[in-house]
């Protein structure tokens, strides 16, 4: 039932004395905050303020602050009255100095960098290093204590404040959102995740709208519509508004301290109605719309132009103090406005009065091991991957579809973890559409909204979280990692470029969080992206874009990695490692539709280990050079590569030809630009030196350029890929539209193999008049050739039946270190 | 006045025949869509239906389609009846086959694609072309007529409809938004831009949501809140809800037609309070919430389960057509339930009293000009870009700020064409701090909200857009540019990859345009991407990303274009280009801080038409080949290279010294690969075919490595450029923390010139202290040594006076070719 006419506020009861040291404690912060921004020196305005004492250049922004400042000394309040456990998000993360001396006044700053003690040395050092250099950003950072989100780049407060909440049942989100947050796309629909919170056995998010008004140069959208629309839009979104608006300090105080406690006593009894009563009807959960000046108790107006309340207090509200000497005099003033000689004793340590204010231990908002996940991480429990092989008897003969029977795996792991409900798989509603339908068997969709009888998995239960918003799903899985969970996320590939600037913002946090020691490894985020580029017979161009990985491959080498798993034993193999791994972004490409099956369990673990291998099975240079080596990586290049393999074997049997399939992408780049990278001497025993290498690659082809510019042979090394081509709808002939079949492979072996241009005329002629009737098949059936689409390896497993005098397989270490996947044996 | 209870739907008064010819129109539509989806032959079903008349793969999206045609014919009726000239948006661009039915049956198909003609023989094609090899998309794609958006990737229905309708006083934009394209970020803040819509002098959008309750495999998240709920959103947006709920083809008729009466009316009524009475209060414009049952009129059930009105509707409700026989009476049930006997003639024609239910001519939403924006696009009246010319006497001594230049260009650019309202800017809130303020000497930020008297420059008639979302701002200047204007997107480097994925898309739109001949080029979409990497000091690493570039260069040479002048006049000059081109996305990097300026208006332009240039004003190498060749792009790294080359110069003044600039990214590419791609004579002739090469780059270093990998010389091409560092916060020293300031360029030539390194040794060591002093003056000052920042180029214009055996310029044509920037005349 919604609350038709929504409160606007509660008056508080603070007493005087509550009221002064709550409104003492924020000026502390407020003068810490402006500190920060201003000095290099003169922390405590001992002495006149000189420009000597102020930094040469002026960052930071005061404008979202002060407001920061209120609802952080308001949490306290609370936390201590409830004994709530909290974290913070700051949206509006440019606000840093507010944060940083938040945590600073409730001393958990100094107990993670002592040299920034409680005193005024200590106070100059956290003046000083604020977006100094070798100091701290400017913004709320992975160096920030008691952050889980950064906030550079704005929308993601919500989702991140949710994906921590699930399956902490005790935790409650202080989620600040700015109002220019508030208009980006992910944030406008990530209000929607209240949808998908069980009171039961989640947390709780409470999200303050804090309408200061203004953005760089701009009123902010929200803060200019009606309170009736305003109201109306909340309680649209669902949730039950509470409004708390002014400027005057001490009224401010008691209607957000009235409204806090009305707000959390809502909260429990919400909580409560869900966990004891078993009420399982999606709540209206309160949220707080504070609107307060910007720049709030800065300068009113800076050389007679308006500055608090506006724009201009957005970042520096004034900076020229070198060219303007009473801006030397509006900073002091400014400063010992919030009396700093009332808030610090002589050494410049806050007053004990107004420290025991804060929380004390992890119930600081600084110290919460929430906001450290890899604290609280365990390792999932881990059905065997083994059990869920594919057989695979010869190799190349078989289908399966590899997600398929990656979804059963990830079906076990589910059930395993049911109890310690620390896994999530989110999707853009395709986890059905991607074959891991199978999860179903083990829980539901997340679903807290009307279901009908015939609906299908939904549950406020449920652990597969489908929204078809790919931000929100990357959200809400980066704030469940990022406080000690783990999670898979599966996506079309081609739309996780959505996501691109929130995996570049995550990549970056798990980059900088490697170089403080503090901060411990979170598990890795994986994607599985799949209903990849070669099979978009049904979408069209709009569905075909393979650029992920090379957004991905530009980010820092020590938290990237990306899996082009062949078949579905190699994609088991790699899934494992995954969901064990920690720290990292890990890419996996994988296709859904039924395909051949190459490695047997044991080969692919060899296979996954090594991460690149020459195939003896398919090679037929055993004990001698090769004359080309045929490279693949990726399912679909695989495929067209070993039927390549077969035509050439047809057709030139004398030819030595070696396989090579890639299953970690990275082993491409040099050792010294990847840890994965292969060393060049490795690299040249598998590529050769010097040998033609035609390389059959998922993606765009220049990126194995660009990972192997430096090798050796790189000048005799040709990629096909996926090409950009915008003609019309390319249903079913993907690989053919692309010039990467098996026809054109040869042609490049004919082409590039000295001596073979002569004899392979005819060959060349043949195979282009197959290609003409394959395309012209096509064109009036709408389906490959029978010969093409049914083809299967035609050879025995093991090494070549027709070379009887090269049949002796190579142990790895006879290769100088070549590692060799062992063909698969018969079962 | 927001109107409290809004109206749930307006019963309609269309006559009996009415009422039974637009459901007939209806049924036909729905016809024509199901044989798109199923049949190869027998379209009109005149022999008993058969596997052989069926596809063999089965592709499309159905459940969407019924309501799309639903939409179209009721939009028919209204544009006959008030003379409306209206385009259709299709959010749900899956639902292909519903506009290209619709297209069809009022005759813009077969006069755009002859051979589709409306006949037996015409009926058969489009039913067999349909997501068929060599046919057309199943999306609703450039392909069809009448659409400007694609709809494949979800989330831009809505800022493609508004940006169509700004502008355009007299259009009517149609906008269906899917539910499950609602859930998406862009467009749950999409709906705000009613707020930045003049009644006055732009046109309409009404949007029409379409609730068909399911996804691919889920319940859509608006279709399971409550009425009360969903009509709060919505008022809170700032919409007038009108509701159209049903499943009954006839009383869902009747509401259509009532409540499209009562919202024409209304919108009538404000767009004449707008332009008659001078009302410039924001509307509550109408919305319809069409809620029907997905794939409407199709199967109820298959195989025992539930299908109609639920997500089994999705794509096509069944396929197993071969193995299952009662399938093929089941689809020949479905398609005679449409009566065709009575919809078509003999010939397969659509019977005239159908036919004349469609609007005629341009009035057709298939053939409505604006849908193809080329028809109607006219050239911008430009200002003389010349007129702007920074004055550089001599080159590198004297400062300007790059984009404030631009933003007084543009400035005029807006004067002369705010008669023919043509021409808009759009950014998130970075107009201002982006330095192009000057704009607002000519123009307002839109804005149809409440003002205060101290607001800056907002306006209803403003033409300036900004609102804090990336997604919304790139959406608008699609949808303006698709519908034949012209724009520019001003934005911070690193959080453009926020659009990565709708530039995607767009860059495919205009690439599959280039295949249709009846499509017009279009204006370019234009970006300016600044405080870019080198300049994020007061931000730090999230805010660090030039990796647009990559993204970027993925896409189809042919539309893509990539621009980083170094300075004011270069900018200038780039700008003038852009602007004049056509269906291109030219992406210009530049920075906005005080920087030097190098080229006079003659030299930049000659400069820029070339793309890339030798500096013979910098190098020494005249009448001789150079012992190193000193490349750079980007502002920061030209700079960087140019103090280089003094250290040089004054470090080695015997070595000769190339200073090659490059402005055309893609001037490195091979010719074969782009259009503006050097020979391999001209790039040797400048590059040299084998002289060290040291390239100093804005983004990430390997992009030049890949755009040169085939190129003689590549193997002497060190470059140096940004690397992802995770560290703390790298304020002021961007530059020395990434390796690419002038010492470690010096220190590269040392490495890299035979000879150099041991008369080098000593140079070496003291660049190496000179930068530990560097380093150790900005921890402690925050700011560049003096010398640093200073620094000037200090040697006369024209050739080296060190070197007066050399002073003679080589003209262009002695060089084979290479082109050579003039030296800036003194004036």
């Amino acid at each position: 039932m919604i609350q038709a006419t929504t409160p606007r506020a509660q008056q508080g009861s603070l007493s005087a004395e509550e009221l002064h040291k709550m409104n003492a404690y924020w000026r502390a912060a407020n003068y810490l905050s402006v500190g920060q921004i201003y000095l290099l020196d003169n922390p405590l305005l001992k002495e006149p303020l000189k420009l000597e004492h102020v930094k040469p250049r002026l960052l930071g922004h005061w404008g979202t602050t002060p407001g920061l400042n209120f609802i952080y000394v308001h949490f306290n309040r609370i936390i201590k009255k409830y004994d709530l456990n909290s974290i913070y998000i700051a949206g509006p993360g440019h606000g840093g100095p507010g944060l940083v001396a938040n945590t600073y006044l409730e001393g958990t700053y100094s107990e993670y960098y002592p040299n920034v003690s409680q005193d005024a040395a200590g106070m100059k050092r956290l003046f000083k290093q604020f977006s100094f250099p070798r100091g701290i950003p400017s913004h709320v950072a992975p160096e920030t204590p008691g952050s889980i989100h950064e906030g550079g780049e704005l929308g993601y407060a919500v989702s991140h404040a949710y994906g921590a909440a699930f399956d902490n049942p005790d935790l409650l989100v202080c989620c600040v959102v700015g109002d220019g947050e508030a208009e980006t796309g992910p944030l406008a629909t990530a209000w929607h995740s209240n949808k998908f919170l069980n009171p039961a056995t989640d947390g709780v998010v409470l999200p303050i709208l804090h309408l200061n008004g203004y953005k760089i140069a701009n009123p902010t959208v929200l803060s200019r519509i009606s309170h009736e629309e305003l109201e109306s839009l909340f309680v649209g979104y669902g949730y039950k508004p509470y409004f708390v608006e002014g400027s005057e300090p001490e009224a401010m105080h008691q209607l957000m301290a009235g409204t806090l406690d009305t707000v959390i006593e809502e909260i429990k009894a919400i909580q409560h109605d869900a966990r004891v009563n078993g009420n399982t009807k999606r709540p209206q959960w309160p949220i707080i719309i504070l609107r307060s000046p910007k720049g709030w108790t800065g300068p009113k107006e800076v050389d007679g132009k308006k500055t608090e309340d506006f724009w201009r207090s957005h970042q520096v509200p004034f900076a020229e103090l070198a060219s303007k000497p009473d801006h030397i005099k509006l900073l002091e003033d400014w400063m010992k406005s919030y009396k700093p000689e009332e808030l610090f004793d002589e050494n410049g340590k806050l007053i004990d009065e107004l420290a025991e204010l804060a929380p004390k231990g992890h119930r600081r908002m600084g110290d919460n091991p929430h906001a450290n996940g890899g604290i609280l991480l365990r390792d999932l429990k881990m059905p065997d991957f083994q059990d869920y092989a594919v057989e695979v008897t010869h190799p190349g003969t078989t289908n399966a579809e590899a997600t398929r029977v990656m979804g059963q795996f990830l079906r076990d792991v589910m059930r395993r973890n049911q109890q310690s409900r620390n896994f999530r798989i989110v999707g853009p509603d395709e986890t059905a559409s991607n074959r891991w339908g199978d999860v179903f068997e083990a829980t539901d969709r997340t679903w807290m909204d009307e279901t009908y009888p015939y609906d299908d998995h939904l549950s406020p239960d449920g652990r597969v979280m489908e929204m078809l918003s790919e931000h929100t799903c990357q959200g809400w899985l980066e704030g469940y990692l990022l406080t000690g969970r783990h999670g898979f996320f599966s996506c079309y590939e081609a739309f996780i470029h959505l996501v691109d600037s929130m995996f570049n913002q995550h990549a970056k946090w798990l980059e900088s969080c490697r170089h403080i020691p503090w901060r411990r490894p979170i598990a890795s985020l994986n994607y599985l992206l799949t209903s990849h580029v070669w099979r978009q017979d049904h979408n069209g161009f709009s569905h075909q874009d393979p650029g992920f990985i090379d957004h991905v491959v530009n980010k820092k080498a020590s938290v990237i990695r990306v899996y082009l798993p062949p078949d579905a034993n190699t994609l088991l193999s790699v899934t494992d490692h995954c969901l064990r791994s920690r720290h990292y972004v890990n890419v996996v490409v994988a296709g859904k539709q039924p395909a051949l099956q190459y490695l047997d369990m044991d080969a692919a673990i060899k296979h996954c280990t090594a991460g690149v291998g020459i195939w003896e099975w398919a090679s037929n240079d055993q004990n001698s050079e090769p004359d080309v080596v045929m490279a693949c990586c990726g399912d679909i290049p695989t495929l067209e590569t070993l039927a390549a393999v077969d035509l050439l074997r047809q057709n030139f049997p004398e030819l030595k030809v070696r396989v090579v399939n890639v299953v970690d992408l990275m082993k491409l780049q040099p050792e010294t630009e990847h840890p994965h990278g292969l060393n060049d001497k490795d690299f040249d025993s598998i590529f050769t030196p010097d040998k033609p290498v035609i390389f059959a690659y998922h993606g765009y082809p220049w990126l194995i350029h660009r990972l192997t510019y430096r090798r050796t042979n790189h000048k005799n090394l040709h990629v096909r890929g996926y090409k950009e081509e915008g003609t019309t709808s390319t249903p079913f002939d993907m690989v053919v539209r692309n010039d990467m079949d098996r026809f054109h492979l040869v042609m490049d072996v004919i082409d590039r193999v000295p001596g073979l241009q002569y004899i392979g005329a005819h060959v060349k002629q043949k195979l282009h008049d197959k290609l003409v009737e394959h395309v012209h098949y096509i064109s009036k059936y709408g389906d490959d050739l029978p010969e093409v689409r049914d083809w299967k390896w035609p050879y025995s497993g093991g090494a070549q039946p027709e070379t009887p005098s090269e049949t002796k397989s190579t142990d790895a270490a006879d290769e100088g270190g070549t590692v060799r996947s062992g063909a698969p044996a018969k079962k």
